[in-house]
C-alpha cells in the first residue's frame, strides 16, 4: 500500500522465503513494521525471524549470526540483515547473491564472515529509488529501503535493477584464527550463546592435520575435545566440543561455561598443537 | 477445531493478513493459544507478530505501537490487539473496520489513536456467540473472543454479523499537544523505544508553520532538529530528529538518549517556537 | 538443501502446520536454523512458536506449556518439542500421534502430560537416518533430527517409517494431585505466568464433588473461587480462579500473584475440601 510497486501489482509467491536478522528488539513496532511492508509487495511470501536480538550497532554478532543459519536455508532465501548504526550517513545499501542465496542490508561488513566462505556473484549498490517506500526516512532503511528490496527480489526482480555493481564491500576481520609460532594458533571466542557456550573461532579447516589439541584461556587449560555433553563426567567438568555452527566451542554440561570460567566475547584463546 | 465455524467449514485464504499485538509476553503458551485458534478457522492465513511485549495492561503503549504500524501493512490487514484489564468484566469487546483496515479487540482505547487520524467507517460489539470459541473462558478473550473473530473475518465475514453497532467507543487522552501560550506548546514523552529514543507527540502537523523549535525538557534544552543521527558532532551529543513514526524524538548516536538524559515516558516536553 | 530428502523432492503443503516449543532462548541462530530446514524439506508449511523461552532444560515447564496449547491448534498439527539435556546421549528419539495431533521429541517426558490426556496411538523410536540431516551433529538434534522429521510427516511420511514402535516412552510424575486425607488434597503450583498469575494442578476432574474448597499456602489461605478477575474487591485482594488452561489459579487484579504471596514453582498447595 505504501510502496509503489506494491500499489500497482501486488504478487504472490508462497514459496518465497525471506529471513530477518537485526538488533530492533522485539518490544517495538520495527519488526512489524518491516514484515507489512514486504507483505505488500509479495502477499504470500514466507518470512522468518532469525533473532532480532542482535546487541544495538553489534555487526559482528548479526555477522556470526548469519554465518551460523544461512546454510539451513533453501536455496534463493533471501536474507535480510539490519544492524545499521550508519543509517542516513553515506554508508552504501546493498544486495548480493551468494552461495545459492540473496542478502540485503547496510555495506558495513554484516555479510563478510558468508562472503569468506561463499565468494559473492554479485553485488549491487541499491540506488533506484522506484523498489524503496514512497518516502525513506533517515532512521529506518530497514523498513523504507531493505524491506522492499528484499520483497521486490522475492518476487522476481534481478539484482541489476536495483543498481550498480559494488566491488570492495566492507569487510570485517576475518574469522580465520593466526598462527602464533609451529605449535600455537591465536583465537578468540566470537559469541556466547543462550546456554552459554563459548563459540571460538577455530573451524575444522584451521584444525586440520592437529591431532591432540589444548585450548589455554584465562583461567583454564582444556586438553579434550568431547564428542556430547554427556560424555562430561561431572558436572562441574569444562571441556571443548565441535559445536553446531562448525567451531570449537566451550561447554559445560547442563552449565554455562561462560558463567563457570568467566568468559566474555573477544577472549583470548591460544591453541596449542601436539608435538609428535 | 475448537470453533464451531472451524469444524463445520475450515477455510483457507492464504493472503490475507492478521497481525497480534498484545501484553501476553513471550514464554507462556498465550501466543501459540491464539494462533492456533486463528489457524483452526483460516488455515493459510498469515499472521504476524507487531509485538507481545507491551508492558502489563499498558494501553496507552499498546495504543501507540499500533498507530506506529498500522499503515505499514497491506489494505484488508486485521489488526488484533489484546491488552484486556478488564476481562471477564462487562467492558465491551468490539471490531471495527478504519483507513482500509480491520481491528479487533477490547474497547478500552486501543484503537483510539488509529482512529483520531482514520475515522473509523463502522464499529460493532462483539455479541454473536456462533464466532467465539465453544466455551469461552473468564480470562482469556484473546484466545476464546478475539482470535475466532478476527479468523472469520479473514474469511469474509462482515462486521455487521459479529454484533450492533457501537457509536461511542472509549478514547484514550488525545496525542495532540496542548497550547500553553502564544510562544509554546506542551507535550510529552508518550514511548522509548529499545534503543532509548525518546518519541515524542510533536508531529509535522503540531509543528505546521514554526521555524527553529526549541524542545525544553527536565534537565535540558535542544535547539536543534538533526537529520540523521550520524549528523551529531559527538557521541555524547543529544539531538531531536523526525522518527521514523512520524513524530520528533529525543536521540543520542549510537547511545541510549533516555539513559543519558534520564527521560521516562510520561515526562513532560515543552517545545519553545521562534519567535521572528 | 542440507536435507536428502529436500534436495530430491521438495514439498509444497501450504495447510501443514508445524510448531515448535523449545528453551533454546530468541538471540541466537538456533531458531532460525529449524525453521530454514523444514522449510526446505516442504517450503510451503506453516510454522508457528509456541515459546523459545523455557528456562533451560526444565522439561516439566516444556510439557505443560505443550499441555495448555495443543488442543488450540487443528487436527494433523506437528508439535516439534525440543528441550534436551541429554542431546548426543542414548537417549532415545521419538516421534507419537495422539489425540490427532503430532508429536516430535527426545524420548525424556516433554509428552507426558500430553499422554495422560490423549493416550498415544502410537509412538516410534527415530532410526531411519534418511530423514535425517546429512550430517548429525550431537549437540544440535533440533535441527539435525527433529526438524527434518517433523517436515517430512508434514508432507505425509508415515509414522512407521522413521523406526520401531516404542511402548514404554518416559513419564514424568503425574499432574494429579494426592488424597492426604478424606478432607484434603495435596497439590503445587506448577507454574507462574508472564502476569504473574499461579497455576495448581488442580483441574475440574480433581475438584468434581467438591462444593466450596479452600487453598492452604504458605503464607494465606484461599476461600473463594472468583469468575472473573475485576469481581476482586480491591487491587491487593488475592484469590483463586479457573485459568485458560483448565486449572485452579491463585490471582490478583492486575498484580502478580506470585510476587504478592512470594510463590515460586513447586510450592505446596493444600486444597480443603468443605465438609457438608
Amino acid at each position: 500500500m505504501k510502496n509503489k510497486r506494491s500499489s500497482s501489482s501486488p504478487k504472490q509467491r508462497a514459496t518465497a522465503h525471506i529471513t530477518l536478522l537485526t538488533d530492533f528488539g522485539t518490544s517495538d513496532y520495527f519488526v512489524g513494521a518491516l514484515k507489512g511492508v514486504i507483505l505488500s509487495v509479495n502477499t504470500a511470501v514466507t518470512i522468518v525471524d532469525i533473532t532480532h536480538e542482535i546487541p544495538p550497532q553489534d555487526i559482528a554478532t548479526a555477522a556470526f549470526t548469519l554465518l551460523a543459519s544461512y546454510q539451513s536455508f533453501p536455496v534463493g532465501t533471501i536474507h535480510v540483515v539490519v544492524v545499521d548504526p550508519g543509517v542516513g550517513s553515506s554508508r552504501r545499501a546493498i544486495a548480493a547473491s551468494a552461495g545459492g542465496q540473496f542478502f540485503v542490508g547496510p555495506d558495513n561488513g554484516l555479510f563478510s564472515y558468508v562472503f569468506e566462505r561463499e565468494p559473492p556473484e554479485k553485488i549491487v549498490q541499491l540506488t533506484n529509488e522506484t523498489y524503496f517506500r514512497h518516502t525513506v526516512s533517515n532512521t529506518f532503511h530497514g523498513r523504507d529501503v531493505f524491506a522492499p528490496v528484499a520483497a521486490a527480489l522475492s518476487t522476481g526482480a534481478r539484482l541489476d535493477s536495483f543498481g550498480p555493481e559494488v566491488s570492495d564491500s566492507v569487510k570485517l576481520e576475518s574469522l580465520t584464527p593466526t598462527r602464533l609460532n609451529t605449535s600455537a594458533l591465536k583465537g578468540k571466542i566470537i559469541h556466547i550463546d543462550h546456554f552459554g557456550n563459548c563459540v571460538t573461532n577455530f573451524d575444522k579447516q584451521a584444525l586440520k592435520g592437529i591431532e591432540s589439541p589444548s585450548l589455554r584461556l584465562k583461567r583454564r587449560r582444556i586438553d579434550e575435545i568431547r564428542h556430547s555433553y554427556n560424555e562430561a563426567k561431572r558436572n562441574e567438568d569444562v571441556f571443548a566440543i565441535w559445536g553446531s555452527a562448525g567451531f570449537l566451542e566451550i561447554s559445560a554440561n547442563q552449565r554455562s561455561a561462560a558463567a563457570l570460567l568467566k568468559l566474555k566475547r573477544g577472549d583470548k584463546v591460544i591453541l596449542e598443537m601436539d608435538k609428535e
